[in-house]
């Protein structure tokens, strides 16, 4: 299987890339034959895909509902009935309505925290991209473990490529430390990334200080929880020692700018105090239906203009540091090998549509796609070897708009 | 002139509006002729359009050029500079091209300051908008009233019914006691909106109360500049006193969320305190140079996100509230009568398609058109008795973007 990018914009010049087995081969000006062929002449710009570093995607089946509330009161009254509805079809479904939507709006590769792994696996093969699947671990029971472990050797036999498996503990105030402890041995064993939900709001801080005597991450290192495979999403409450913690063991952190916002969690993710410390961060869009997008364009905008705010500060976040962020830093995070237009690296590759009004006058592209865009300017989609939307448009995309949407409207049927 | 918009939805239900002379006419099923008909019934919304209640066209050329540089910095090092270059021709086309932007993302009426107010006026005829155009006063020296006054006899004389004038003092620090006198009482005289940058950074507080030895709303009501004309932009640092100004007096205030973030002048618009005392508050983006975009879609987005969060609770400034701010609020400001969809009221009405991916699965449409749309889920748009946007499409669209971006390539070449 090859592809063959032809008069792209890349680097300011008009050039060619040639994508073979999945990954960059060639970049110039090329006189080759390719199975599939996309011509960016009409002013398409190529840029790495974007990485959503963390999100809960079937929650799409609930966008819309209970808005406007807080975290709690939104997770209690609204969500979790609901959820507890959803039926393993309503996942799969619903996974590939988010996949749609991200590949509509430029991800390429996405970090997944959900129930009905099977479902999720199924849809998001279907769909064609990259994913991180998230075996979630709840409670304080031991039999979930034994779950985890069927789950993730039934899985890891049938995953492609494109896919692999995480162990997702949901949050330390809703799993026991025994099964946390469990949790991060087995990612260990298997190598894994390991990731949770982390200091989202201030009550977890004060309740995990009255039952460890020690704040988040402290409890966490403290059972050596945190390693370079770790991926820390929120971390919004982090005192400089947790920061140095964190910097100490390389693992990695996710700000989710809208749904921290939305939720009114009180606090703005301490960019400047982690960069500092050379820690990496990524950017992710939460779970749909606090946000309630998937566009990772319009995640930017609100990361950098609430970073600039927190710091008084016009010039932190510069566009070409949450440009990194969105890309890179996402796939460093996950261990995946893409987030760069590189001899060798995966192709995840979007293509931009200059044409777009977000795009004129032009005098800095990247700031208009930061600033201006929204991601609607993705006209094309490749990950790997396939390509995932030409001309904006998706493979069966009426349908699962058509099934979604039937779901939804079930799901919230008295 | 007649417009008939069939099948459209309205109130939850399927309903036909029809418009004549500018004005909504009838609503409900109709059997009725008209010179020009819409048809809404491939799943269209009917709103009313947006009120951009705070804007500098024409500086959609300047877009991307000093990103990340605070406000001193951006407009000291890069935007005067590249102003003073600036002839009446290239404000002309930029100012369509803004209006050209500002249909695509549903913008029906907007709030003007800039300068070469002929070719402004001009350029917002010619695409049909319905405007406030600012006539703009800057420094000490009285001459300047002399030309307000040219202007405003010239230009009144010629004006269509959608575009009428205001006396647009740039703001207190820029501008002389007397000459803000004079535009005071001329906009008086005229009952002309009366609209001023007021207290959107520290600075600008500090040096009125070492000049004045008053806070910049206390400067301003002591010379009698305040009252139900009077549209003060930004208003970011405001004492509980000059809040209780505000009310008393009965202006507006335009909340600029997206350029005060970006600029970071470190406060968050003081909403809150604002409704408390019922004051009307508008939305703008202001320029496209500081924002990046004119897509008032977007702002309502991260003004709710901001207020959640300067409040620490997430049911602040709910959906249907932002939605108002953003249309009835800003025709209130600038004494226009758009914003609902009545008989008798302006047709300045923007069709929805709720095909887009954002409105799917649509529990809550206004929701997802605040949180999850972007202007471009806007398909028509109706300015009085003129269809501006039929599908997307706009009369002489490539002109106006090739002539915009030939001039903008010029004005910063070395």
């Amino acid at each position: 299987m090859s592809i063959l990018i032809k008069n792209i914009i890349l680097n300011n010049k008009k050039q060619d890339v040639y994508v073979e087995d999945g990954k960059i081969k060639k970049i110039g000006k090329l006189n080759l034959k390719a199975k599939e062929k996309i011509d960016g002449k009409q002013e398409k710009l190529l840029m790495p895909g974007f990485v959503n570093c963390h999100t809960h995607s079937a929650m799409i089946l609930l966008r819309g509902l209970g808005e406007d509330l807080s975290l709690k009161e939104w997770l209690e009254k609204k969500i979790w009935p609901l959820e507890e509805k959803m039926t393993e079809n309503d996942v799969y479904w619903g996974t590939k309505r988010a996949c749609l939507e991200m590949i509509k709006t430029g991800t390429t590769c996405f970090n997944e925290m959900y129930f009905y792994r099977k479902a999720q696996i199924k849809a998001v093969q279907e769909m064609g991209l990259r994913a991180k699947i998230g075996l979630v671990l709840f409670g304080i029971e031991t039999d979930i473990r034994k779950k985890i472990e069927q789950e993730y050797y039934l899985f890891s036999k049938k995953l492609t490529n494109k896919i692999s498996l995480t162990i997702a503990p949901h949050a330390i105030y809703t799993v026991s430390k025994e099964n946390l402890i469990w949790a991060k041995n087995f990612a260990l064993k298997h190598n894994l990334v390991l990731q949770i939900h982390l200091s989202e709001t201030e009550k977890e801080v004060k309740d995990c200080l009255k039952k460890y005597k020690l704040r988040p991450v402290e409890f966490l290192d403290k059972i050596n929880f945190l390693n370079k495979n770790t991926v820390l999403a929120h971390a919004v409450y982090l005192s400089d020692k947790e920061i140095e913690i964190i910097a100490k063991r390389k693992s990695s952190v996710v700000f989710n700018p809208c749904s921290n916002l939305k939720l009114a969690v009180g606090e703005i993710f301490p960019y400047k105090r982690l960069k500092k410390r050379n820690i990496n961060i990524a950017l992710g869009t939460d779970g749909p239906a606090s946000n309630n997008s998937l566009d990772m364009i319009k995640e930017m905008k609100t990361a950098c203009l609430i970073q600039k705010h927190k710091e008084k500060n016009a010039q932190e976040m510069p566009v070409k540091e949450i440009l990194k962020i969105a890309s890179l830093n996402g796939a460093k995070a996950l261990k995946i090998d893409s987030g760069l237009i590189e001899i060798n690296k995966q192709a995840d590759l979007i293509l931009i549509d200059l044409n777009k009004i977000y795009f004129q006058p032009g005098h800095d592209l990247m700031s208009d796609l930061v600033y201006s865009a929204s991601g609607d300017c993705v006209s094309d989609v490749i990950s790997g070897n396939e390509i995932l939307m030409q001309n904006r448009k998706i493979e069966k995309e009426n349908e699962i708009i058509r099934k979604s949407n039937s779901i939804a409207k079930r799901l919230t049927k008295k």
